[in-house]
Protein backbone atom coordinates (compact mmCIF):
# COMPACT_ATOMS: atom_id res chain seq x y z
CA UNK A 1 0.00 0.00 0.00
CA UNK A 2 0.95 3.77 -1.05
CA UNK A 3 -0.06 6.85 -0.50
CA UNK A 4 0.03 9.09 -3.56
CA UNK A 5 -0.22 12.86 -3.86
CA UNK A 6 -1.26 14.80 -6.97
CA UNK A 7 -2.24 18.18 -7.91
CA UNK A 8 -5.88 18.64 -9.72
CA UNK A 9 -6.64 21.48 -11.89
CA UNK A 10 -10.30 21.53 -13.01
CA UNK A 11 -12.63 24.08 -15.04
CA UNK A 12 -15.38 23.94 -12.16
CA UNK A 13 -18.17 24.90 -14.65
CA UNK A 14 -20.04 21.83 -15.01
CA UNK A 15 -19.32 20.27 -11.44
CA UNK A 16 -20.78 20.88 -8.12
CA UNK A 17 -17.85 22.09 -6.56
CA UNK A 18 -14.94 19.23 -4.68
CA UNK A 19 -17.23 17.42 -2.46
CA UNK A 20 -19.30 14.28 -3.54
CA UNK A 21 -22.91 14.71 -3.03
CA UNK A 22 -26.06 13.12 -3.64
CA UNK A 23 -27.43 15.07 -6.49
CA UNK A 24 -24.68 16.24 -9.03
CA UNK A 25 -21.65 15.59 -10.55
CA UNK A 26 -18.09 16.48 -8.43
CA UNK A 27 -14.63 16.52 -8.91
CA UNK A 28 -14.60 13.57 -6.20
CA UNK A 29 -16.55 11.43 -7.42
CA UNK A 30 -15.08 11.60 -11.11
CA UNK A 31 -11.84 11.46 -9.11
CA UNK A 32 -12.74 8.37 -7.19
CA UNK A 33 -14.58 6.75 -10.25
CA UNK A 34 -11.41 7.20 -12.62
CA UNK A 35 -9.21 5.92 -10.47
CA UNK A 36 -12.00 2.55 -9.45
CA UNK A 37 -11.77 2.03 -13.45
CA UNK A 38 -7.42 2.50 -13.73
CA UNK A 39 -6.90 0.45 -11.01
CA UNK A 40 -9.70 -1.83 -10.18
CA UNK A 41 -9.49 -0.96 -6.10
CA UNK A 42 -12.22 1.18 -4.66
CA UNK A 43 -10.32 4.10 -4.23
CA UNK A 44 -11.37 7.20 -2.24
CA UNK A 45 -9.39 10.63 -2.31
CA UNK A 46 -8.65 13.06 0.25
CA UNK A 47 -8.82 16.41 -1.11
CA UNK A 48 -7.22 19.66 0.50
CA UNK A 49 -10.00 22.07 -0.46
CA UNK A 50 -13.57 21.63 -0.75
CA UNK A 51 -14.46 24.17 -3.95
CA UNK A 52 -17.99 24.94 -4.43
CA UNK A 53 -19.98 24.56 -7.38
CA UNK A 54 -18.72 26.66 -10.36
CA UNK A 55 -15.12 27.15 -8.52
CA UNK A 56 -12.17 26.30 -10.65
CA UNK A 57 -8.66 25.45 -9.37
CA UNK A 58 -4.93 25.15 -11.14
CA UNK A 59 -3.52 23.58 -8.00
CA UNK A 60 -5.99 21.37 -5.69
CA UNK A 61 -4.49 18.64 -3.83
CA UNK A 62 -5.48 14.89 -3.25
CA UNK A 63 -4.32 12.04 -2.02
CA UNK A 64 -5.38 8.11 -2.03
CA UNK A 65 -3.79 4.64 -1.12
CA UNK A 66 -3.58 2.48 -3.86
CA UNK A 67 -1.73 -0.94 -3.79
CA UNK A 68 -1.59 -0.19 -7.58
CA UNK A 69 2.15 -1.31 -9.51
CA UNK A 70 1.65 1.89 -12.04
CA UNK A 71 4.60 3.97 -10.72
CA UNK A 72 3.39 6.99 -8.72
CA UNK A 73 5.23 9.37 -10.95
CA UNK A 74 2.93 7.94 -14.26
CA UNK A 75 -0.21 7.82 -12.10
CA UNK A 76 -1.28 11.44 -13.43
CA UNK A 77 -0.18 10.09 -17.44
CA UNK A 78 -2.47 7.15 -16.75
CA UNK A 79 -5.35 9.37 -14.85
CA UNK A 80 -5.31 11.88 -17.67
CA UNK A 81 -6.27 9.38 -20.37
CA UNK A 82 -9.40 8.48 -18.57
CA UNK A 83 -10.34 11.62 -16.84
CA UNK A 84 -13.10 14.11 -18.78
CA UNK A 85 -10.70 17.17 -20.40
CA UNK A 86 -11.92 19.74 -17.82
CA UNK A 87 -9.86 17.76 -14.76
CA UNK A 88 -6.36 17.34 -15.08
CA UNK A 89 -3.50 16.10 -13.37
CA UNK A 90 -0.74 18.36 -12.96
CA UNK A 91 1.30 15.89 -10.76
CA UNK A 92 1.85 13.05 -9.47
CA UNK A 93 3.89 11.22 -6.62
CA UNK A 94 4.13 8.91 -3.13
CA UNK A 95 4.16 10.59 -0.03
CA UNK A 96 4.24 9.41 3.38
CA UNK A 97 1.54 7.13 4.48
CA UNK A 98 0.61 9.68 7.21
CA UNK A 99 0.47 12.68 4.93
CA UNK A 100 -2.79 14.58 5.19
CA UNK A 101 -3.48 17.18 2.41
CA UNK A 102 -5.43 19.01 5.19
CA UNK A 103 -3.61 18.06 8.19
CA UNK A 104 -0.70 19.93 7.00
CA UNK A 105 0.49 23.50 7.46
CA UNK A 106 0.20 25.23 4.00
CA UNK A 107 -0.01 28.38 2.15
CA UNK A 108 -3.24 29.06 -0.37
CA UNK A 109 -3.23 31.58 -2.98
CA UNK A 110 -6.41 32.49 -4.78
CA UNK A 111 -7.04 34.46 -7.76
CA UNK A 112 -10.41 36.43 -8.34
CA UNK A 113 -10.91 37.40 -11.90
CA UNK A 114 -13.10 40.60 -13.01
CA UNK A 115 -13.85 41.63 -16.42
CA UNK A 116 -15.29 45.38 -17.05
CA UNK A 117 -16.97 47.18 -19.59
CA UNK A 118 -20.17 47.13 -21.57
CA UNK A 119 -20.10 43.83 -23.03
CA UNK A 120 -18.69 40.68 -21.94
CA UNK A 121 -15.89 38.80 -24.04
CA UNK A 122 -17.75 35.48 -24.44
CA UNK A 123 -14.07 33.66 -24.38
CA UNK A 124 -14.27 34.99 -20.83
CA UNK A 125 -17.55 33.96 -19.71
CA UNK A 126 -16.52 31.03 -17.33
CA UNK A 127 -13.82 32.46 -16.02
CA UNK A 128 -14.29 35.98 -15.26
CA UNK A 129 -16.97 37.61 -13.24
CA UNK A 130 -18.12 40.28 -15.46
CA UNK A 131 -19.04 43.87 -14.10
CA UNK A 132 -21.06 46.92 -15.86
CA UNK A 133 -20.61 49.43 -13.40
CA UNK A 134 -17.77 51.45 -13.14
CA UNK A 135 -14.84 50.92 -10.24
CA UNK A 136 -12.98 52.84 -8.36
CA UNK A 137 -9.65 51.09 -8.77
CA UNK A 138 -7.62 52.72 -6.83
CA UNK A 139 -10.44 52.37 -3.99
CA UNK A 140 -9.84 48.73 -3.93
CA UNK A 141 -6.32 48.85 -4.65
CA UNK A 142 -6.57 50.84 -1.22
CA UNK A 143 -8.88 48.55 0.44
CA UNK A 144 -6.88 45.01 0.00
CA UNK A 145 -4.05 46.80 1.79
CA UNK A 146 -6.45 46.22 5.28
CA UNK A 147 -6.26 42.15 4.39
CA UNK A 148 -2.92 41.66 5.05
CA UNK A 149 -1.65 40.38 8.48
CA UNK A 150 -3.58 38.21 10.91
CA UNK A 151 -7.33 39.16 11.28
CA UNK A 152 -10.56 37.65 12.80
CA UNK A 153 -12.52 36.70 9.35
CA UNK A 154 -16.13 36.28 10.71
CA UNK A 155 -17.39 39.40 8.79
CA UNK A 156 -16.18 37.38 5.55
CA UNK A 157 -17.82 33.87 6.37
CA UNK A 158 -21.28 32.81 6.28
CA UNK A 159 -23.54 33.13 9.60
CA UNK A 160 -23.13 29.10 10.22
CA UNK A 161 -19.49 29.59 10.38
CA UNK A 162 -19.87 31.75 13.58
CA UNK A 163 -17.98 30.41 16.88
CA UNK A 164 -15.43 28.36 15.02
CA UNK A 165 -11.87 29.23 14.96
CA UNK A 166 -12.12 32.03 12.26
CA UNK A 167 -8.95 33.78 12.50
CA UNK A 168 -6.49 33.80 9.57
CA UNK A 169 -3.48 35.24 8.18
CA UNK A 170 -3.04 36.51 4.84
CA UNK A 171 0.31 37.00 3.57
CA UNK A 172 0.04 39.25 0.75
CA UNK A 173 -3.42 41.05 -0.86
CA UNK A 174 -2.82 42.42 -4.33
CA UNK A 175 -4.97 43.97 -7.72
CA UNK A 176 -4.14 43.89 -10.90
CA UNK A 177 -5.30 45.53 -13.63
CA UNK A 178 -4.68 45.17 -17.81
CA UNK A 179 -6.71 46.14 -20.32
CA UNK A 180 -10.59 45.38 -19.15
CA UNK A 181 -9.41 42.86 -16.48
CA UNK A 182 -9.05 43.34 -12.65
CA UNK A 183 -7.14 40.58 -11.08
CA UNK A 184 -7.31 39.99 -6.85
CA UNK A 185 -4.91 37.59 -5.79
CA UNK A 186 -4.66 36.54 -2.14
CA UNK A 187 -2.16 34.16 -0.50
CA UNK A 188 -2.81 32.90 3.35
CA UNK A 189 -2.64 30.37 5.90
CA UNK A 190 -5.94 29.74 5.41
CA UNK A 191 -9.62 31.14 4.10
CA UNK A 192 -12.64 30.38 5.23
CA UNK A 193 -15.70 29.09 3.64
CA UNK A 194 -16.64 31.64 1.19
CA UNK A 195 -14.19 33.92 2.29
CA UNK A 196 -12.68 35.09 -1.02
CA UNK A 197 -15.79 35.38 -2.65
CA UNK A 198 -17.38 37.58 0.28
CA UNK A 199 -14.01 39.70 0.03
CA UNK A 200 -14.06 39.96 -3.52
CA UNK A 201 -17.90 41.14 -2.86
CA UNK A 202 -16.91 43.77 -0.40
CA UNK A 203 -14.38 44.95 -2.38
CA UNK A 204 -16.90 45.57 -5.43
CA UNK A 205 -19.06 47.32 -3.11
CA UNK A 206 -16.14 49.73 -1.97
CA UNK A 207 -15.26 49.70 -6.05
CA UNK A 208 -19.01 51.07 -6.12
CA UNK A 209 -18.56 53.56 -3.59
CA UNK A 210 -20.99 52.28 -1.36
CA UNK A 211 -18.21 51.80 1.53
CA UNK A 212 -14.60 53.75 1.73
CA UNK A 213 -11.54 51.58 1.56
CA UNK A 214 -11.34 51.26 5.55
CA UNK A 215 -14.73 49.29 5.50
CA UNK A 216 -12.61 46.84 5.27
CA UNK A 217 -10.55 47.06 8.15
CA UNK A 218 -13.64 48.33 9.85
CA UNK A 219 -15.16 44.95 9.58
CA UNK A 220 -11.94 42.94 10.27
CA UNK A 221 -11.37 44.90 13.88
CA UNK A 222 -15.29 44.23 14.19
CA UNK A 223 -16.21 48.01 14.54
CA UNK A 224 -18.46 48.30 11.13
CA UNK A 225 -21.80 49.51 12.22
CA UNK A 226 -23.28 47.94 8.92
CA UNK A 227 -21.93 44.63 7.52
CA UNK A 228 -23.28 43.80 4.06
CA UNK A 229 -22.11 39.90 3.08
CA UNK A 230 -21.96 40.00 -0.44
CA UNK A 231 -20.60 36.63 -1.88
CA UNK A 232 -19.20 37.16 -5.46
CA UNK A 233 -20.22 34.48 -8.14
CA UNK A 234 -18.40 31.79 -8.24
CA UNK A 235 -17.18 31.46 -11.53
CA UNK A 236 -14.06 34.21 -11.08
CA UNK A 237 -12.66 32.13 -8.76
CA UNK A 238 -9.19 29.64 -9.03
CA UNK A 239 -7.66 28.05 -6.29
CA UNK A 240 -4.04 28.94 -8.02
CA UNK A 241 -1.84 26.37 -5.73
CA UNK A 242 -1.12 25.14 -1.85
CA UNK A 243 2.09 25.19 -0.61
CA UNK A 244 2.86 22.92 2.08
CA UNK A 245 5.83 24.12 4.55
CA UNK A 246 7.66 22.83 7.68
CA UNK B 1 -34.24 51.13 -44.54
CA UNK B 2 -31.16 51.68 -42.85
CA UNK B 3 -27.65 49.75 -42.24
CA UNK B 4 -26.63 49.11 -39.25
CA UNK B 5 -23.10 47.63 -38.57
CA UNK B 6 -22.53 45.18 -35.97
CA UNK B 7 -18.94 44.46 -34.27
CA UNK B 8 -19.46 40.29 -33.08
CA UNK B 9 -17.07 38.56 -30.71
CA UNK B 10 -18.14 34.91 -29.68
CA UNK B 11 -16.50 31.48 -28.74
CA UNK B 12 -16.29 29.03 -31.69
CA UNK B 13 -16.40 26.15 -29.48
CA UNK B 14 -19.37 24.55 -30.63
CA UNK B 15 -19.92 26.55 -34.34
CA UNK B 16 -19.21 25.50 -37.37
CA UNK B 17 -17.46 28.73 -38.28
CA UNK B 18 -19.39 31.82 -39.50
CA UNK B 19 -20.80 31.05 -42.19
CA UNK B 20 -24.26 29.38 -43.14
CA UNK B 21 -23.67 25.22 -43.78
CA UNK B 22 -26.61 23.15 -44.69
CA UNK B 23 -25.92 20.62 -41.52
CA UNK B 24 -24.63 22.55 -38.42
CA UNK B 25 -25.02 25.25 -36.53
CA UNK B 26 -23.37 28.73 -37.55
CA UNK B 27 -22.82 32.22 -36.25
CA UNK B 28 -23.92 33.53 -39.51
CA UNK B 29 -27.07 31.42 -39.08
CA UNK B 30 -27.58 32.49 -35.31
CA UNK B 31 -27.35 36.09 -36.36
CA UNK B 32 -29.79 35.96 -38.73
CA UNK B 33 -32.34 33.63 -36.49
CA UNK B 34 -31.82 35.97 -33.41
CA UNK B 35 -32.70 38.86 -35.50
CA UNK B 36 -35.82 38.14 -37.21
CA UNK B 37 -37.25 36.85 -33.88
CA UNK B 38 -35.88 40.57 -32.69
CA UNK B 39 -37.12 42.54 -35.19
CA UNK B 40 -39.72 40.32 -37.55
CA UNK B 41 -38.14 40.54 -40.81
CA UNK B 42 -36.23 37.86 -42.63
CA UNK B 43 -32.87 39.05 -42.01
CA UNK B 44 -29.38 38.54 -43.84
CA UNK B 45 -26.28 39.55 -42.31
CA UNK B 46 -23.30 40.34 -44.30
CA UNK B 47 -19.51 39.20 -42.58
CA UNK B 48 -16.28 40.47 -42.86
CA UNK B 49 -14.51 37.69 -42.20
CA UNK B 50 -15.65 34.09 -42.44
CA UNK B 51 -13.97 32.64 -39.57
CA UNK B 52 -13.35 28.51 -39.42
CA UNK B 53 -14.80 25.96 -37.12
CA UNK B 54 -13.92 26.35 -33.66
CA UNK B 55 -11.88 29.50 -34.57
CA UNK B 56 -12.75 32.51 -32.15
CA UNK B 57 -13.49 36.00 -32.60
CA UNK B 58 -13.64 39.52 -30.52
CA UNK B 59 -13.95 41.73 -33.51
CA UNK B 60 -15.52 40.34 -36.65
CA UNK B 61 -17.83 42.85 -38.53
CA UNK B 62 -21.55 42.08 -39.90
CA UNK B 63 -23.53 44.31 -41.52
CA UNK B 64 -27.54 44.00 -41.99
CA UNK B 65 -30.32 46.13 -43.90
CA UNK B 66 -33.30 46.51 -41.77
CA UNK B 67 -36.53 48.63 -41.17
CA UNK B 68 -36.20 48.32 -37.86
CA UNK B 69 -37.54 51.34 -35.56
CA UNK B 70 -34.58 49.67 -32.73
CA UNK B 71 -32.26 52.92 -32.63
CA UNK B 72 -28.52 51.65 -34.34
CA UNK B 73 -26.89 52.43 -30.88
CA UNK B 74 -29.31 50.25 -28.89
CA UNK B 75 -29.20 47.19 -31.38
CA UNK B 76 -26.70 46.00 -29.61
CA UNK B 77 -28.50 45.10 -26.10
CA UNK B 78 -31.69 43.86 -27.78
CA UNK B 79 -29.47 41.48 -29.37
CA UNK B 80 -27.18 40.35 -26.48
CA UNK B 81 -30.87 40.16 -24.88
CA UNK B 82 -31.64 37.18 -27.36
CA UNK B 83 -28.22 35.76 -28.41
CA UNK B 84 -26.52 32.43 -26.79
CA UNK B 85 -24.16 33.94 -24.52
CA UNK B 86 -21.13 32.47 -26.25
CA UNK B 87 -21.92 35.24 -28.84
CA UNK B 88 -21.86 38.55 -28.30
CA UNK B 89 -22.65 42.54 -30.27
CA UNK B 90 -20.00 44.52 -28.77
CA UNK B 91 -21.01 47.39 -30.65
CA UNK B 92 -24.24 48.72 -32.99
CA UNK B 93 -23.98 51.77 -34.99
CA UNK B 94 -25.82 52.74 -38.66
CA UNK B 95 -23.66 53.29 -41.34
CA UNK B 96 -24.29 54.19 -45.22
CA UNK B 97 -26.67 51.92 -47.24
CA UNK B 98 -23.43 50.60 -49.58
CA UNK B 99 -20.74 50.53 -46.80
CA UNK B 100 -19.88 46.80 -46.73
CA UNK B 101 -17.77 44.79 -44.53
CA UNK B 102 -15.66 43.35 -47.19
CA UNK B 103 -15.46 45.73 -49.56
CA UNK B 104 -13.82 48.37 -47.83
CA UNK B 105 -9.89 48.65 -47.06
CA UNK B 106 -9.35 47.01 -43.79
CA UNK B 107 -6.79 46.00 -41.51
CA UNK B 108 -7.02 42.77 -39.44
CA UNK B 109 -5.37 41.50 -36.35
CA UNK B 110 -5.29 37.56 -35.68
CA UNK B 111 -4.04 36.26 -32.26
CA UNK B 112 -2.97 32.45 -31.72
CA UNK B 113 -2.18 31.25 -28.43
CA UNK B 114 0.04 28.22 -27.51
CA UNK B 115 0.46 27.01 -24.11
CA UNK B 116 3.27 24.58 -23.48
CA UNK B 117 4.37 22.23 -20.96
CA UNK B 118 3.44 18.45 -19.34
CA UNK B 119 -0.27 18.84 -18.81
CA UNK B 120 -2.17 21.23 -20.21
CA UNK B 121 -4.65 23.97 -18.27
CA UNK B 122 -8.33 22.84 -18.70
CA UNK B 123 -9.26 26.57 -18.39
CA UNK B 124 -7.46 27.00 -21.47
CA UNK B 125 -8.68 23.99 -23.16
CA UNK B 126 -10.88 25.80 -25.97
CA UNK B 127 -9.04 28.79 -26.41
CA UNK B 128 -5.37 27.63 -26.89
CA UNK B 129 -3.46 25.00 -28.72
CA UNK B 130 -1.60 23.18 -26.43
CA UNK B 131 2.01 21.63 -27.39
CA UNK B 132 4.20 19.54 -25.20
CA UNK B 133 7.04 19.70 -27.30
CA UNK B 134 10.06 21.66 -26.17
CA UNK B 135 9.64 24.90 -28.45
CA UNK B 136 13.06 27.46 -29.11
CA UNK B 137 11.65 30.71 -28.90
CA UNK B 138 13.95 32.20 -30.59
CA UNK B 139 14.45 30.06 -33.21
CA UNK B 140 10.35 31.13 -33.95
CA UNK B 141 11.21 34.55 -32.71
CA UNK B 142 13.24 35.27 -35.70
CA UNK B 143 10.94 33.40 -37.86
CA UNK B 144 8.11 35.87 -37.39
CA UNK B 145 9.95 38.74 -38.89
CA UNK B 146 10.37 37.41 -42.26
CA UNK B 147 7.15 37.66 -42.78
CA UNK B 148 6.36 41.54 -42.61
CA UNK B 149 6.12 43.32 -45.34
CA UNK B 150 4.53 42.56 -48.80
CA UNK B 151 4.65 38.89 -49.77
CA UNK B 152 3.48 36.59 -52.06
CA UNK B 153 1.35 33.88 -49.66
CA UNK B 154 0.57 31.21 -51.96
CA UNK B 155 2.98 28.50 -49.80
CA UNK B 156 0.94 29.73 -46.70
CA UNK B 157 -2.82 28.26 -48.25
CA UNK B 158 -4.77 25.59 -49.75
CA UNK B 159 -4.10 24.16 -53.20
CA UNK B 160 -7.53 24.97 -54.49
CA UNK B 161 -6.61 28.62 -53.28
CA UNK B 162 -3.85 28.68 -55.99
CA UNK B 163 -4.01 31.11 -58.85
CA UNK B 164 -6.01 33.36 -57.21
CA UNK B 165 -3.96 36.64 -56.25
CA UNK B 166 -2.24 35.37 -53.21
CA UNK B 167 -0.30 38.16 -52.25
CA UNK B 168 -0.72 40.35 -48.68
CA UNK B 169 0.55 43.15 -46.72
CA UNK B 170 1.82 42.13 -43.08
CA UNK B 171 2.34 45.23 -41.16
CA UNK B 172 3.63 43.34 -37.81
CA UNK B 173 4.15 39.91 -36.59
CA UNK B 174 4.85 39.37 -32.90
CA UNK B 175 5.63 36.91 -30.52
CA UNK B 176 5.32 36.84 -27.04
CA UNK B 177 6.05 34.68 -24.16
CA UNK B 178 4.07 34.58 -20.65
CA UNK B 179 4.52 31.95 -18.21
CA UNK B 180 3.68 28.73 -20.53
CA UNK B 181 1.96 30.71 -23.41
CA UNK B 182 3.13 31.70 -26.43
CA UNK B 183 1.46 34.47 -28.27
CA UNK B 184 1.52 34.97 -32.14
CA UNK B 185 -0.14 38.23 -33.26
CA UNK B 186 -0.32 38.97 -36.84
CA UNK B 187 -1.28 42.25 -38.18
CA UNK B 188 -2.60 42.25 -42.42
CA UNK B 189 -4.46 43.85 -45.27
CA UNK B 190 -5.86 40.40 -45.95
CA UNK B 191 -5.51 37.25 -45.10
CA UNK B 192 -5.81 33.61 -47.32
CA UNK B 193 -8.07 30.79 -46.33
CA UNK B 194 -6.37 29.36 -43.21
CA UNK B 195 -3.31 31.46 -43.37
CA UNK B 196 -3.00 31.82 -39.79
CA UNK B 197 -3.26 28.36 -39.09
CA UNK B 198 -0.50 27.42 -41.71
CA UNK B 199 1.98 30.14 -40.59
CA UNK B 200 1.36 29.03 -37.14
CA UNK B 201 1.84 25.15 -38.29
CA UNK B 202 5.07 26.24 -40.08
CA UNK B 203 5.93 28.01 -36.67
CA UNK B 204 5.75 25.53 -34.96
CA UNK B 205 7.84 23.02 -37.01
CA UNK B 206 10.57 25.98 -36.68
CA UNK B 207 10.15 25.77 -33.08
CA UNK B 208 10.37 22.40 -32.48
CA UNK B 209 13.58 22.55 -34.96
CA UNK B 210 12.29 20.45 -38.14
CA UNK B 211 13.34 23.70 -40.24
CA UNK B 212 15.17 27.02 -39.73
CA UNK B 213 14.04 29.77 -38.75
CA UNK B 214 14.74 31.49 -42.52
CA UNK B 215 12.16 28.67 -43.92
CA UNK B 216 9.46 31.61 -43.42
CA UNK B 217 11.46 33.55 -46.25
CA UNK B 218 12.03 30.64 -48.00
CA UNK B 219 8.31 29.72 -48.56
CA UNK B 220 7.46 33.37 -49.28
CA UNK B 221 10.01 33.61 -51.71
CA UNK B 222 9.11 30.59 -53.44
CA UNK B 223 12.19 29.29 -53.23
CA UNK B 224 12.13 26.62 -50.44
CA UNK B 225 12.73 22.76 -51.92
CA UNK B 226 10.21 21.35 -49.66
CA UNK B 227 7.13 23.06 -48.74
CA UNK B 228 5.40 21.38 -45.75
CA UNK B 229 1.69 22.60 -45.33
CA UNK B 230 0.56 21.98 -41.77
CA UNK B 231 -2.33 23.74 -40.26
CA UNK B 232 -2.62 24.70 -36.24
CA UNK B 233 -5.16 23.78 -34.82
CA UNK B 234 -8.44 26.23 -34.90
CA UNK B 235 -9.39 26.53 -30.97
CA UNK B 236 -5.97 29.19 -30.94
CA UNK B 237 -7.31 31.52 -33.01
CA UNK B 238 -8.98 34.25 -32.65
CA UNK B 239 -9.90 37.38 -35.29
CA UNK B 240 -9.08 40.27 -33.06
CA UNK B 241 -10.00 43.14 -34.60
CA UNK B 242 -10.47 44.98 -38.20
CA UNK B 243 -9.74 47.98 -38.75
CA UNK B 244 -11.33 50.13 -41.59
CA UNK B 245 -9.09 52.66 -43.22
CA UNK B 246 -9.71 55.40 -46.21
Amino acid sequence: MKRIKVIVAYDGTRYCGWQIQPNGITIEAVLNQTLAELIGEEIKVAGASRTDSGVHALGNVAVFDTDSNIPSERMMYALNQKLPADIRIMNSEEVPADWHPRFQKSIKTYEYRLETGTVPNPLQRFTHYFVTQPLDFMAMEEAVTYLVGEHDFVGFTREECQGKHTIRKIYSATLLRADTEILFQIRGNGFLYNMVRMIMGALLEIGKGRFPPVYIQEVLKGESKEVVKVTAPPQGLVLVNIEYIK
